[in-house]
């Protein structure tokens, strides 16, 4: 504990080191997590979050890496959070592109964080939110999140960011269709990349005019930028529309509203898996899941009935 | 009741409609859903389940179109469940290019049915096996689950079927390292769509090389197969493989053991969103939500703790 204790300390100053390590001990779902968080939360929500997601290979981290540049340029100090959703197996395989971004370190004041599902205990949404809220008390101003878009990674994102940036390619193109439903629910900001490319007027015409189609729907339209972010171009233009957004937010209590609602979404998820938590333990130790899975095999009773059963069995005791 | 009760018994002779209006029932999480899936459960488990997946663009409806018609061409009844993880929000925007497979209905045997996460109540996971046991009760003797491949439902896929095929592309080329570590562990057959494009020996290669490196901890290597869906090349062969695949899990109770850990899965997470069930409505009766919400947000107490706050004080009552 007074390890913890000096680890949380030394995060609080902005010590990298302590703040490294403290995100270990959560990913690790270590015993002392709760307390961290306990500790951790009084001093963070002054970082402005930002997210970006896409599918794999738009041009996510390059746009990220571009997109610190110059929020490091103007003095901000940046915390990034790479979320590799995608192989829950491979521990990793995103991170390797990441390497490039750690020299940036001694340069600016930006930490750099992958983290992938395989080495997280008790799921990628939670760590992320909790490592991210780390990165904030320890003074970061700007914390980025990225992550691939894909299944519920994007509405995670979406529930932990204030601005969400979309990044699509041209070669999105045949899969625009089955991607841009949910991901106009999420985005605040889209941008087209490698628009140096063909079809990238195309996507960005065919996103302008579904944005069209909500008109009046939506308070904020997203604008559509074209980039070109291994060039550079385009990086200037989506980092005043960042600001533009976030300017936005900052009238009539949106910004608040908005996180207030993100709060009552985690608070629901974490007493979800409290409940669990709690109870799975007693339930292991009451039933015999081995006995009632042969139960199940051999048709003697349904799933939704057994685990009926052992629920009710475990609250009535 | 009496309504359901004639629904189940038209279901289980294979009356089509029954079927379909049954799996409506169950979609939409409707109160007689335990009721019909304990009358179901027994008269299922007869049936063959094949799961395909692969990444969004990669031919998977193609090549599934040429598989059941290889199938009904050989006297099975099929039933295929075509699952959209990817907008939650859009209803289904996978849906569209479905719509040439309900011309098959009438010529062959077959059930078609797609599901996106849109619509339904309590899980695309729970549902696609609730439905395919729907399926299955009701005498078909093939089961297919289509899916796209990302996050968790490449799992899910492998969690409800015997034998999985993952189809990948020459395109998948930049992101097959990405996904091939997860694709490994779930993948009982290989298959390199549109194989006439440049690129496609080479993914071939790469995937086989993977398997190589795992040679000795792999019981069944799977095959890597390269396949033209939309001129029907290699549809013939992907056939032959499925069926070697099922006959290896014939052999030694492997079927049984599949099945039995599947079953074991399910159980843990029908146990799980129990429990959630149960509680949440006491929860929300007892504590006032909003109002913990707003000593979050002003941080008198961080979400973990009165996460575990309203779950002990819940418990005790």
């Amino acid at each position: 504990m007074a390890d913890i204790d000096k680890l949380i300390r030394e995060t609080l100053k902005g010590d990298k080191l302590a703040v490294s390590r403290l995100i270990s001990v959560v990913e690790r779902g270590h015993a002392q997590t709760p307390y961290i968080l306990e500790k951790i939360y009084p001093h963070s929500g002054n970082a402005y979050y930002i997210g970006v997601t896409g599918p794999p290979g738009s041009g996510k981290s390059t746009t990220v890496d571009r997109l610190v540049k110059m929020l490091c340029s103007n003095n901000y100090s940046v915390g990034v959070i790479a979320v590799d959703p995608c192989s829950p197996f491979s521990g990793g395989a995103l991170l390797g592109d990441r390497i490039r971004m750690n020299k940036r370190k001694s340069e600016w004041d930006v930490f750099f964080r992958s983290m992938s599902a395989g080495k997280i205990m008790g799921g990628l949404a939670r760590t992320t939110k909790e490592s991210s809220r780390i990165l904030d008390a320890s003074g970061k101003q700007i914390i980025v999140i990225e992550t691939v878009g894909v299944g519920q990674s994007e509405l995670d994102i979406a529930q932990a960011t204030d601005t969400v940036v979309v990044i699509l390619t041209p070669e999105s193109g045949d899969n625009v269709q089955l991607m841009k439903a949910g991901l106009l629910e999420i985005a605040d900001i889209f941008v087209v990349n490698k628009a140096d490319r063909p079809g990238a007027e195309n996507i960005s015409m065919s996103i302008e005019a579904m944005l069209d189609r909500q008109r009046g729907k939506l308070e904020w339209r997203p604008p559509v930028l074209l980039t070109s972010a291994s060039l550079g171009k385009g990086i200037e233009e989506l980092y005043a529309e960042i600001w533009r957004h976030a300017d936005y937010l900052r009238q009539d209590d949106k910004l608040k509203e908005r996180r207030k609602s993100q709060l009552k979404g985690e608070l629901k998820q974490r007493i979800e898996s409290e409940i669990v938590n709690t109870l799975w333990q007693k339930i292991r130790d009451d039933a015999d899941i081995d006995e009632l899975v042969n139960d199940i095999w051999e048709q003697k009773i349904d799933p939704q009935s057994a685990a009926g059963k052992v629920v009710r069995r475990c609250l009535k005791d």
